[in-house]
Formats: structure tokens, sequence, C-alpha cells
């Protein structure tokens, strides 16, 4: 069986260029990550802390599947019963996910979270959960209750706190992933920051299918508004990538934001709330990059791009369609300009309205030489099969389908390639 | 670019046991392969004909793809215009699909029916058309017109034949695919015969998404009833088989029925269609698990059963999502008692009511010995790992999910493991 050792020290050569060397980070959150023993090797980092000073408005994106982990059926019973209000923080451990585990899974969930309530001084239950790793085993829990404390005294604001934290929720990723940003809302000159981690990787480890996100603002926004935007953000980035396609019992992705740096709270509905969804949705999208830039043995990173479908929904289906082809991901490493699989692939995507006489398909060089054109209107080019290859060459590329609707809904997908490695 | 020849010579030991050494085959049908050119090698057979000495009823299932090749457009439209009736036989190229061709990809398919037409000496368009290899390229339709007298001169009703046949319709096919047998209906004397062959293999090579079928049988049927044979034992099939995933633009299954070992024709709704449904889907079943077999690096033949579902369409949809699940695939081969990711894939396979606390996944041994228990309503075994691994290192398993719903609906789905090769 191959096996991929847990990221520990610095990430490969090649991905190391994907791992901030600094950041700015929001204020009033506290981070840190240690090793609580989860983990077998006696190092690695696999317990994540993060809490607020004041108390926040949280989001979160659940699982679909039916098998939900623990510490997803917990998290969602406490934003239900808090409405999104009050959150302290977040506990994740990496190594277990403590999945497929009974009642007994879910005390250990609820004893996590209360190991981090005390601490920050609540009494009702008010820290997320995360857990990622082997499936159907219990938690050590003494390790993990023992821990909290510790990663408690060592938590700070710091890059390196950050970049810890990341580390502590990764398993067989091969780096760590942390994004962070600065912005602010028109007519105000208060910055806000946004920071973020996810966890994820590869196709084909067995521990692999988890995917977790956490982002933290310290802009002030109503629980309402931060689902809204979200829901709307994941729709566009943790839930547009295709990597083993395969969906886990514990995917997970959580906002929070606190307020610490003051102004008007952002309620639904308003332009402000406009405004941060572009922000969250264009930050989403650059952490759920990274897991895709992570695939086990991905040589490329391809943006799947369907324009001008009759709406998002359609564009969507079409580039989720091509995106998770074996045959089309195997080309790609192939480095063969196969546009005959993407023409398949969207002929079987199983929305209507597609056209063969009004379907194109074009290979984008990220490099902004001009498209390499395949298919116009249903009609194969003659391709050029050395500008094909030079394009299937560069790690970026970008596949766009325009099925000519004159509708012009448009969606992305992020694929990497499926190597022999 | 990873490559596999076209299959000329004999087949790989591992799978030679798969091509049958001899058959006994339907009254009426000669058949016979040649090489006309289309293959560029210079040798490889490429050129299969199937002729009937009775005009036959027939039956077809086409691909559902929005982009279908032009033998698959102009089959679909004989078999409306002729209601099933009167077809001749059936002329197959392999080495280029004749796919995204436009006016002319019609008119060259076209040209290789007329071109066995008037041979048989049909006026009418009465032979089904096939064709597999290279997407957007131009069939070289001389050289097959000129091929087409040349195998009508060579056609037989030999075993040697039969397999020349089946290997014409190959293209990266590591072995060709032919299997006969004989059968009878209750209460009467006489033996029929149905055989037939399919070409299709593989992961992950360029040119092999496309899958053919073709079955003939000496037994009368009238056309409706033989429509409604092949449609029931194509979902159980054909349709039931994941090896890269992809649904090609000339996929296509058909099946001619000449009644030249007389007897009484077989009509819709009666017995003896209930009996010949249950003959076909078994020998479609057997037939298309040779598809399998041939998956590209594929080291183990996996069934994937799930019982006591809601219904059969339910169970279909769970068995096919573990088959195709990639992460699946991949613990098959690492040989990885993983049930954790087939419960995933049942829990993301989008059915209403699986119950956790209901379901069960056992791996079934192919010798006889006691199925080895994973989980048992819900909650996991203590797995013997040796037993365990003992069982994944067969070369055939099955993996049984039942989610006791006490509804019974259950289906089959057949896959093979993704290894590294």
């Amino acid at each position: 069986m191959t096996t991929r050792g847990y990221a520990t020290g610095p990430a490969p050569n090649a991905k190391w260029k994907y791992v901030p060397q600094s950041g700015s980070y929001p204020q009033g959150f506290n981070v840190g990550g240690i090793h609580c023993g989860v983990k077998k090797d006696g190092k690695s980092l696999d317990l994540a802390l993060v809490t607020s000073e004041l108390p926040c408005s949280a989001a979160a994106v659940f699982t679909k599947n039916v098998f939900k982990a623990a510490p997803v059926v917990m998290g969602r019973e406490m934003l239900d019963k808090r409405k999104g209000y009050g959150i302290r923080g977040l506990v994740a451990n990496s190594g277990c996910a403590n999945a497929v585990t009974g009642k007994g899974g879910m005390e250990d969930a609820l004893a996590m979270g209360r190991g981090v309530d005390k601490l920050v001084g609540e009494e009702e239950s008010s820290t997320l959960v995360m857990s990622t790793g082997v499936i159907g085993q219990r938690l050590p829990i003494k390790k993990i209750l023992d821990g909290i404390p510790e990663a408690y005294k060592i938590l700070a604001q710091s890059h390196e706190a950050w970049l810890n934290t990341a580390k502590a929720i990764c398993t067989t990723d091969t780096f760590p992933k942390l994004c962070s940003k600065s912005f602010t809302f028109p007519g105000s000159s208060t910055t806000y920051k946004i920071a973020g981690m996810a966890k994820g990787a590869g196709m084909i480890h067995p521990n692999m299918a988890t995917l977790l996100g956490f982002m933290a603002t310290d802009a002030p926004v109503s629980p309402e508004a931060l689902q809204n935007i979200l829901t709307h953000a994941v729709e566009r980035s943790f839930n547009a990538i295709s990597v083993d396609g395969d969906m886990s019992t514990n995917d997970t992705v959580a906002l929070l934001a606190n307020g610490a740096a003051g102004g008007k709270t952002v309620e639904a509905g308003t332009e402000a709330e406009a405004v941060l969804r572009a922000v969250v949705t264009e930050f989403a999208e650059e952490l759920s990059k990274l897991v895709v830039r992570d695939g086990e043995g991905a040589t490329k990173f391809v943006t799947v791009s369907v324009k001008d479908a009759n709406n998002f929904a359609d564009a969507k289906q079409v580039a989720s369609t091509i995106a998770r082809s074996p045959l089309v991901k195997t080309a790609l490493y192939g480095r063969d300009a196969n546009w005959g699989r993407i023409l398949c692939a969207t002929g079987y995507s199983g929305i209507d309205g597609i056209v063969p006489e009004k379907t194109n398909v074009s290979f984008i060089p990220t490099d902004g030489s001009p498209e390499l054109k395949l298919l116009v209107n249903g009609e194969p080019e003659n391709v050029d099969e050395e500008r094909a290859s030079e394009i299937l060459a560069m790690e970026d590329l970008e596949i766009r389908v325009s099925l000519g609707t004159g509708k012009g809904g448009e969606a992305a997908y992020y694929t990497c390639d499926f190597s022999h490695e």
C-alpha cells in the first residue's frame, strides 16, 4: 500500500512556494498547534486550538454524507441551538476522524468542546470541533483533553502560531495551507483582516478524503449574513474542487467573525454583505486551490471554466463532470490535447440544452499568450500539436468550454491531473 | 503518454484464460474480420462483418451522450424507420470512431452500411454500423469500402471466424471478448444458440472510452420482445460496469435474432420472453465482465452487490457510487480493508432512506469460505486484518452492502481496482 508520512518538517521544494513566510492576521484571535499524541510518530502537530477574545458570529458548511462524524453532528446542533451567536473558538485534531464511533464518539466530541469552553470561561457549549484521520476508531480522548490546556498556554497571534495551527490539522498533506489578507469596505477607513487554513490533499491515500477549512475575520458580521456569505463562497471554492471526487464523513468549512476591528455590523441583504461575500469567496477560492495543488502525484493545476451556459448550476455541472473525468485527468498528465475526452464529458454531464453545433473547447495558457482553439461550434480545429503540448507542459492550465446558449451562465471547477506517481 | 498497442497476437498469459478455444454459434450468421487499413500497423484486424442469411429482428441500446457519433445516429434512425424488422447484419471498424465528423461522417457511415446492403442484395438500408477509435477524424472510407467485399468473401460460421470478428472490433483491448452458449425453452426440444462479442477496456487510454457489444441468436423473436429483453439485460450488464466511468460518443450494444433455428416466435409479454430475457441477461453479464477484466492495470475483479435497498434503482445507485469511488478502487489494490471508504461512498450515493444503524458491509470471498463482516448495523467489527488481506489477495472479490430497509431491492455493479501500473 502506498504511504505518505504526516507533514511535519519543511514542505517538499516544489510545494514550498505555496507556504507563506509571513501574514497579517485578524485581531482578537489566539491560535496554536501542538503534538498531543493522536499521531503515533510522537512529534507531528495533531491538536489545533483557536480562541477568540470576543464572542463570534459563526457559520459553517458541513458534509452532506449520510454518515456524519461526531464533531459534525455536534457542531451543527450547537450552531442551530445558538443561532450562530456567541461562539468562542475551534478545537481540531488530526490523526483520528472520530467517525462511525457511535455514542462514545459523540461524548468525545462534546468533551473536546467542553475542554475549551472551561478555559475561556463559557458555561454553554461555544467551541466548534473538527477531527480528521482514520475512520472507525475512538479518539485517544485523554491525550486530547490533557493537550487542550497545553495548547491554550502557547496560544499567540503570530504568523508562526497560525502556521503551526495550520500544520496541526494536516494528515497526509505535503504542506500546510494558510492564507491571510486585509480588506476594507467602500467609504470606510477601517482595515479588516481575514485569515484561514485548509486541510486536504491528493487522490488516493486511505485517509485523505476529509476536507477541512477554517476562516476567521475581525469584521463585525451578523450570523445570518455570515452564513449567506459562507454558503456562497463554499459553493465556488471548497465545493468546486475535484481531488479524489469522494465526500467524507467529516468535511467541514467554518467561518468566525469576532468584530474585534470595530465598525458597523454587516447585516444580511446589505451592500456591505455583497462586498464581504466577494472578499470571502475570493479568499476561499485561494485556500481551496491549495488543496488541489497538494493532490498526490498531481503535476498540473487545472481550471475548468464553463461559459455561456443557461445558468451557474448548469455551468458548474458541466465543469464538475469534466474535472472528475479520469480520462480527461489522464490526458492532461499525458500532455495529450484530447478534446474528444473533454467533449465526451460535456456530453454526458446530464444538463439540458447542450447543442453540439454551439459547443466550443479551448486551452487557455497562463502566460498570457493566445488561447488554443480545439473545437469551434462543434467542428474540430486543425490543432497545432506542438503549441498544444507547450501549453500542456505548463504547471497551470485552463480548459474553457463555451456552450453558446446566449444566457451567459458560468462557473469554474479546479482539479489536478492523474499522474502515475 | 502511455501507449498500448492494438491487440493483435495471442493475449497476454494472465488474460488468455478468458479467450475461448471453441464455441457453438447460432445458425445462419456468417462472420469475419480482416485488416483493411484503418489501423496504421498494416496488419491488425480492423474491419468486422456479420451477415445473416435470413432477415433479423434487431434491438439496440445506444449511448446517452449528447455528442453521438455518426454510426449511432444512423443506426437509431434505421431501426426506428424499420421498427426493428429486416436487418441483415453489422459492419464495424476499429481505429477511427467517426465521431464529431459532421455531415461527411454521416455520409461515411451510410456508405459503410450501403456497402454491405449491396452484397446481401438489399435495396433499403438494413445493416447496422459501429465504429470505435480516435474521435474527430474522418474515416479512411475508401479503404473500408474496398475492404467490405474482401471481408464478405471470407465470411464463415467457424469459431475462428467469430474470434477474428471479435478481434476486429478491438482497439487497445488486450484480448478479444467472445462468448457463446446454447439454451432451450421449457417444453421445447429445440436447441438455440446465442453468441456475442464486446469491445472495451481499461481505465486510462486515450481511445478506450468506447464500449461496443454485439449479440446474435438463431431464436425467432419479435422486435418488440427483443428490445424489451436487450434493455433489461444491458441495464444489468454493460450499464453495470465501471471501468473508467466515462460514457463515449459511440457506445452501442446490439442484438440480432434471425430465427434460423425455427420454432415459435417469442412475443412481448409472454413467458418465453421472460425465459429469453434471463438467458440474454446472464449472457450479457458474462460478456460485459470481460471488459472489466481487461481494465488497464486492473489486478482484481470486484463485484459490488447491494442488498435490501428500497428497490433496484436505489441499490444500483449505491453499487455504482461505491464501484466508481477512486478511494475504494485504490484501497482494493492496496489490499486495504478500508470499509470507511465503502461506507463513505454509500453515504454520498444520494439515495433516500440510508440508516447508518441498519447498514452492513462485508467482503465475500470467492472460494466459498465465510464472509468477512466489516460493519454490522453501523458498528465497526473487530476485523481480522490477516483474513482481510487473504480475501483481498484473491483475483475475484465481492463487496456486499446491505441497507436493511426490509424491501429487498438489490443490484450488482462490476469494477476493477486502480493499480499503479
